[in-house]
């Protein structure tokens, strides 16, 4: 049984963390810290998790988390850059591991983070430590990691999408689309006026189309998916759904070439022995709802009209495999567990 | 591990018990059946369910269905009536046993069921053999019960949030009000324009409130908890919110004495050692997200400006504790497993 | 054509005042006051408005709106009384009418508006002037009036639903129960977590239950229902709705004959001449989509099971008939206008 | 004051005419047919429309249409054609002119029209009468139309986005992006499980991604625009999103020019004059509430990034400017009234 902290727990995904390890049989949750929240219990913060835990917020205390043989960062982008170095000092080869639900370590050129982000970047040392937290990308590396940078939730699904079409060379890299949706929960739990149930309930938008912070984030994994071989270029639109769970990309490239093969076939083989990534059957299309509360990500791809343009539809929970069910996969892999442990729920539907 | 069969698993309250079966570590699921969609995966049905289960929908099979332990009837009434004799016979005190979700052993009264149901009751030779399970009253007889009457949604939310007062007699119970609301989910998956997204989202309605279904079998359970000294009355009018899943009971009575005493002890004390009766400190009010998914009921008792009507507001997921997850929980009482086995999840939230 | 101000104009009151004042023929809205958005155009903070307003916010300006024939205001309670005074001064017989949208003169005793606002009241000496501007009670005053106390939304639907029952003297008026709900627009669009999507969203409670702020004018505005013979009592819980716009009371009360009457005669005798009082054809209930935008209160009276206890069913759009829409009724009798004038539009359904 | 009937008035098309026509200071509904519902009151249907309308549905009746000076079908496709000949001959010039809400004479041709609605043309002579009725594309074509093909909603809200592309010659119309989004209402009020709201409310999909029927119609349409020069290719992908009305056209091309020019300038220029499109200030992205209930499309050009990507957002109300709304624009040109009687109304908001 590992110790876990979690560092800013009051957010989404921080009561994510928590629901889904009250289930987890290798780990509890030691400490939680909140500045804001501290002495009150996180059952009054989050009455679901009356009966499943004792802990009170506390302020973030350095021997207490030292004793971790886990840390989960689930604050704003900033705070694991400020909080890091005080608390672990640089040289992350001992003491607990560090799983950073923020922005913070996803982007490996400073100067852009530091471009998207408006801010200078806190500890800069530490990028090159990280490892970048998909599994179906870097399983091997996560392995061994001792920081892991938890990929954002568009990243993830829109990755997860494009890997089979990348990795085989065959759509214009150059020209790639994203036109993707998300639920409310991934704005966090801010006291926002453009968030309030009267401003987006029963409607739709876009948002952030002229640059979204996940823009860089995406761009680089998917040169990283390419080996560096080139830089794929993507057009990426988010927009925002009246519903508070779930995330959609729907991504559109040109094909390359004339024949590009059974891409069925293609997307079935490439994540046959992969837990969280699921391939319908050739003609049923994703609904987020199918994957709500679980770390499951369900795709589909199809040719429509058998046009040169692919479309893949990828869903994920935004929370989940998309934040805090990810870091947990990770965290399985890092310390040995199943890899589904604690995150093999089925997704509640209806 | 016991085999457990689902008669009638199309519907939300059989997706409902594979979703919360698949995580049971006492139970395993060896049929589902339906007559519509006879060889169709389940996961075909509810792709959530993908990589969690491997039955097909199979027309219902005696010689199968006599080798479970427990078979649920997730079916609209009328179905267990029929089906029971010619399955199990009309002497259950061997082969399976049976938790039947419907209403067609709730109401003891033959008469009336067949007024408020508008047809004649299929089967009464069965209707003494089944017990009301509703755990908070019921568990001794629960334990060696052979046939289950699944308690209604509606009844199981008022009940809970009567049962201390009525016991202790410090209410008129001739002037009962239960003032209810539901998500969508509690009428089922039929086409109906009546609950289509564009029919009720966005709005708020009362429904039924010159008679429901629930009425006889609320008013039957009340009089069982006051051993049968009085018939209560009590006015019953349900209301549909735009919602999927969740339902809340709002009870106003009359207190009979000026001086009622401490009623948020009296509550504590009475649900004190019940795992899924949860009565909130003073002061806060129930909602119903903080059950969603979970077999939990959260439960308030107020004395608004001190004045002698006391009201108790009441929470459940009307598909968890209202319909599944109680009957999961007859399940685990009947065959002396933990009780909340299955039924452990932590509710989702956000 | 009169000439129309509004203070405040930020919030959704204001911007429903807009949107209905554009289709009025003989109103025209010539200044809108905010002091946080000096300077933007309407239409910038609310794109609905676009084509339809040319109009920027304003700091609040005496002489311009001594120059208008009426004000609104619809900004939060304390407000009107402290610009009151200082615009008109505390003799109104003269200058511009004044609406106010505000709880600010809706209670007549000083001391208990002071008690349920938590604060000194700002300008008690104009209290005396004020009309409670609920046409259906208070028609021939309102066109006299040069202060109209607009009334709550909760007070509005309750009341019309009780005023049949309490004139004929039919029910325990010391017993009465309201159990109403509403959309989260009566929350108004402030920043505030408890009203984001994603807390409200999928989920239903019961808010303020020890004690609402509409709960003394209701005391009041039934008391004058009876005209000063009893003070009613009555227990009011509020709940929230995850739509938009709508509000329901769903009204209980004790009949104190065994013989009432044809109640669906008697509220249809009542009400045969309000044109914002819909009386439902006995036998159907009322939705709240069926006033979505539009100014009507529609109302249905039952006796469920011929039992002595009445069911009142009323639904209004709360930013509509319990807000702006009878501010401009109220507007519309006192210019001696079409009383359904800018209001008659049809409710949005679906 | 002209008489309008309308042939197939229980779906949503049909209650959005009333809504709308209610207001119409030129035209009175005087017979509305359905045979489903014969002798039923609309306001029994549609209780919103209760005090506005005596209608009862009626079986339609030639006599009665044929006095009609405007006929709006509001039905299934398939309908119009089988009733236009018996209603008024295959010869229009004389009698009522027609606006068909459905498909059966949006595609010019037969033979796409019968592969993609899979059953015969009921009557193909009439196709070449026709007139597309997108006011922004044929007004002069409308004013002398006898039988306006109104446009669907997907292809409204496409159309409005690219034409001043497409005009300009300025992407490649070989491989255009339409990633849209609609309503649930955009489907109907047929009884149907996949539009319940527990299977849709809180969730997103893609839906008909290998083929949706507005498929022929938008590239037929876009043809037109460019006059026939090219046969402009798109990828159509509609989305359902959870919320009663609304739609979004996410269109994406590829510029062929380094220099595109100004884009903003390009598209106010272009919809300057038209009353019913509202191209937002740059940096603004339109929302569907901003329209919801009006019949106004907003749209937004952005170019991210300064890439050869050019993005457009187009939001309308499916059931107002989608359908509806159109329809009445086009019956105020062809009977010369304002072009905004009936429809300038205000959208809602919140």
């Amino acid at each position: 049984m590992i110790k876990v902290g979690i560092v800013g727990g009051t957010g989404y995904t921080g009561v994510e963390l928590l629901r889904l390890l009250a289930g987890h049989r290798d780990a509890e949750v030691v400490c939680i810290t909140s500045r804001g929240e501290e002495g009150r219990a996180v059952s009054e913060l989050y009455p679901s998790l009356r009966g499943h835990y004792d802990l009170k917020f506390t302020v973030p205390d350095t021997e207490t988390l030292k004793e971790c043989d886990v840390i989960f960062f689930a604050t704003p982008h900033g705070v694991a850059q400020a909080m890091l170095p005080e608390l672990l000092g640089t040289d992350l080869t001992s003491g607990p591991r560090v799983i950073d639900l923020s922005a913070d370590y996803r982007v490996r050129d400073q100067n852009t983070w530091e471009q998207w982000y408006g801010q200078p970047h806190g500890c800069p040392e530490l990028i090159e430590q990280a490892v970048y937290g998909l599994p179906e990308l870097n399983r091997e590396k996560i392995k061994s990691a001792r920081l892991i940078a938890n990929p954002g939730c568009y990243p993830t699904a829109v990755t997860l999408g494009l890997i089979p079409l990348l990795e085989q060379g065959l759509v214009d890299d150059q020209h790639l689309i994203a036109s993707a949706a998300s639920g409310a929960s991934g704005a966090g739990r801010g006291a926002k006026v453009d968030f309030l149930l009267t401003e987006i309930g029963d409607s739709y938008k876009a948002y952030a189309a002229g640059g979204h912070r996940h823009l860089p984030e995406i761009e680089q994994v998917l040169s990283d998916v390419v080996a560096g071989q080139s830089q794929p270029r993507i057009t990426f639109v988010p927009h925002l759904v009246p519903m508070i769970r779930g995330m959609q990309a729907s991504l559109y490239a040109q094909l390359t070439s004339a024949d590009a093969g059974d891409l069925q076939a293609l997307f079935e083989e490439r994540y046959r022995n992969e837990p969280f990534v699921d391939v319908l059957p050739a003609g049923e299309l994703p609904q987020t709802r199918s994957v709500k509360t679980s770390n499951m990500c369900r795709l589909s791809v199809l040719q429509p009209q058998g046009r040169d343009t692919v479309v893949v539809l990828s869903v994920i929970d935004n929370l989940t495999k998309g934040a805090s069910g990810q870091a947990i996969q990770c965290m399985n892999i890092m310390f040995g567990f199943d890899e589904d442990a604690g995150i093999d729920g089925v997704a509640v539907m209806p």
